[in-house]
């Protein structure tokens, strides 16, 4: 039997009026301001009673639509019988009111080191930490403050884990990792496993040592599943306020540049090094050994073979750039009907 | 030294006599009734004394050749020196025989809950539920009768699970994930992870609270190393029926249909929403906010940019009903020798 | 606070003059007998005082930057104002140093059970052997001599371990795997997870047992978050010298012949056959039941749909020729060219 589903959204028994809303979060309000908020809901899901907001230009056909009590909206959204809160990062003023309702997103867990968490000798714990259930800290690692290890997760020795990191449960952080703070890595990221580095002699493929490290800066994020294997000598270098999706691979002597984003299932084969603010998006490939500038936009599931300069945009196999891939993509799809005509002149 | 390799078939010291298996499985018998079967095997593999069956067509060179006493075959296929079991679905007779052979492949594991694992306050467990060594559930969770969680798992908060359900060593499931019954997740598996949600606000990625969870239903499987991101403030659902295979995406907010099938590698992207009995082949991506109707199948490695009716069928970079892309790949098959005819015309 | 980045090369306290080093590569000197060194280092990041060493061609001009002070070549990289130490493979004799300075990169862990491990009845350990905290054996497993398993892995029951295995922490290995000797598996790899097959019956998906079991052969290494899974009735097989890097899909039947590579997020589906001295690059995919020669090199996301002969070099979706795709991607570039001409000649 299927459990009967939850509602959709998170409960909460505070309520709010539009007013004290629109006043929380700075802005300006449109309609009704003793309407009652009960709840927050994404727009399609909202009921009676919830407030939502409208970011994405694609679900604005919802605004006429959603059940929702109320809508945040940027400045240049039009009029609608809803009534509205306008301001000028929707999504931002939602998690304002997001956190008023629920609490942050993870109700805090007590600091302290579970009973069960196996501590190794010379590990520093700073105040506010917290171990969980079954984890593991090897030895001469320390571990700042406010910072939280999840349930069975395993932490190398000599790594250093700056304040208020979040580690979630089953997480592998291979010794000698150097993680900054606000650092918040998924369940099942692998952190500092060797990289992949064989010489081959006769046919055989001798291993490399791989002896070198990763840092990982502060502010960075990092998703479920996520490979991160450390330099060969030096390090694998995630600078800060990066973000990295599920099940990216990041191979060994990396560089990825200041808030640069990684979507799922791409791939950063060895050497590679990546300017500021890069988005490689999903599903996407690198070839190793390349230098990528500040502001280089790779689109899904494009395979890169090439170094690329400051603000470019690639598109396809091998990636070019987009305004020359959608003329040969444009191309292809007449390719058909070219050949016929020209089968039939030939003819 | 390599390990001796072990038979390929698992061992049972059990027999039968071929019209014993007949009537085990409501199957038509041509040969002798008194070969006795010993074992259960891959076509490819068999021995004498073993039982196998021949269901993909690609295989059926092996009928003649093969080592087995006795092959399990579908109505239609042609008489044969090989003694054959007649039956309308080869393999699902086959798994009674294995079945029988072997027990369920796993056998059954006392349950009970093993004496390391770490149980918060307010957890009910059912009857017959079997909780591994190491493992750890956290406060608020329900696990249904007959349930099994492997080995080193960690459970969070406010988490139900049905009944009969199998939960493999390693598996993260997050706060308030909500799991029907009869599912199989295995290994690596991380459910009700964030989703990659941000706010970029002067070139910095503000993190967006991701609030919401994970609804399973009934008879889903879940492979190895899977990703599913729980929703942004609602639910990420996968629909009674589905199997999901290994190293698959699935981002927050997706909705995939009842008795759909997504293969290894595969990435679904935020907000997409399938329809009933899609197949997603391996590595096919598909972006995010589409929605795709019933029985659609993405061929293997494709991209899928659009939203697509039901029954679609789309192959290539970007996806394309399958008859399309066909033309433009033979299209691009000729592409040099169309070339060279035009440069020899044009000098 | 992001952390004082630490020093790029692990420290050590030992120092040889390069005349020792020479000796002990058995290379040939040009330079100074004297320079005193004191660390390793890779080519970009050596200081005074490093030895580094050159291999890649590409990084030919960073021999006059490099500031370390002594550089392994080939023995046919010209002379430059750097003291050079030829050898037939720099990078092995660089590996004999990194080793004298540093020891192995894995500092050898005492042997012996760690308390908290949960070790089943009938488990051999052999001597030497390490098994880590919270690591859990169940029963009738085998750990070979100088075996070492991480911290909180699971091996699951009747599984067989050669010699100096070395598991890494949060490994899932499924009962009745095989693996030999001298064989590496990294963090979140999940190795003997159920196949994925079903048998549709009228629009459910019937799940086919899955019982066969993993045999790894000697002196494989297996990336993280890799997943193999079993064999549906026989065996996944892994062949001797084989290298997987991260985020892997291996399905049910595989086999992949000896001294092969499969690079990061690369998938081979069920019952495909390699043979040996293959290369399967990054993100390539291989449809199933294919059969490849030996010496096959499949580039980087390449889509493999037929089988494959001895010494294929293979590119593209479909994957061909490499010689006949680059033909079809040089006409591909200058489409847009070649349609513009043809629409001017038909006006």
């Amino acid at each position: 039997m299927t459990p009967t589903p939850r509602k959709n959204k998170p409960e909460s028994s505070k309520t709010l009026e539009l007013d004290e809303i629109a006043k929380l979060v700075k802005g300006e309000l449109a309609g009704d301001p003793h309407i009652r908020i009960k709840g927050v809901a994404g727009i399609k899901d909202a009921q009676e009673g919830d407030i939502t907001f409208l970011s994405n230009s694609k679900y604005l056909p919802f605004l006429e639509q959603t059940k929702a009590s109320a809508v945040i909206v940027s400045g240049d959204i039009q009029a609608s019988h809803k009534a509205l809160i306008k301001t000028a990062v929707p999504s931002q003023a939602f998690t304002q009111i997001v956190d008023w309702f629920l609490g942050p997103s993870e109700e805090g867990q007590a600091p302290g080191i579970h009973p069960t968490a196996v501590i190794d000798k010379n590990v520093i714990v700073g105040s506010g930490a917290r171990i969980g259930a079954h984890a593991v800290v090897e030895e001469n690692t320390t571990i700042g403050k406010n910072t939280s290890i999840g349930a069975n997760t395993v932490i190398g020795r000599h790594v250093t884990l700056g304040q208020n990191v979040k580690i979630y449960p089953l997480v592998s952080i291979r010794e000698r990792t150097q993680i900054g703070s606000n650092v918040i890595i998924h369940s099942g990221a692998v952190i500092g496993s060797d990289g992949f580095g064989y010489e081959t002699v006769d046919g055989r493929h001798l291993k490399i040592p791989q002896v070198g490290f990763v840092l990982i800066e502060d502010d960075v994020e990092i998703g479920a599943n996520v490979c991160v294997d450390r330099g060969r000598f030096q390090k694998t270098w995630i600078k800060k306020g990066t973000k990295i999706d599920n099940l990216v691979q990041i191979a060994h002597n990396v560089v990825i540049g200041e808030n640069s984003l990684v979507v799922s299932q791409a791939g950063i084969s060895g050497s590679t090094e990546l300017g500021k603010n890069n988005i490689i998006a999903g599903q996407a490939g690198l070839v190793g050994h390349l230098t990528l500038g500040d502001n280089v936009v790779v689109c899904a599931r494009s395979g890169v073979t090439k170094s690329l300069p400051d603000g470019s945009v690639v598109l396809g196999e091998p990636a070019r750039p987009i305004s020359e891939q959608k003329r040969i993509l444009a191309a292809i799809a007449r390719l058909p009907e070219i050949v016929k005509k020209l089968m039939n002149k030939n003819s």
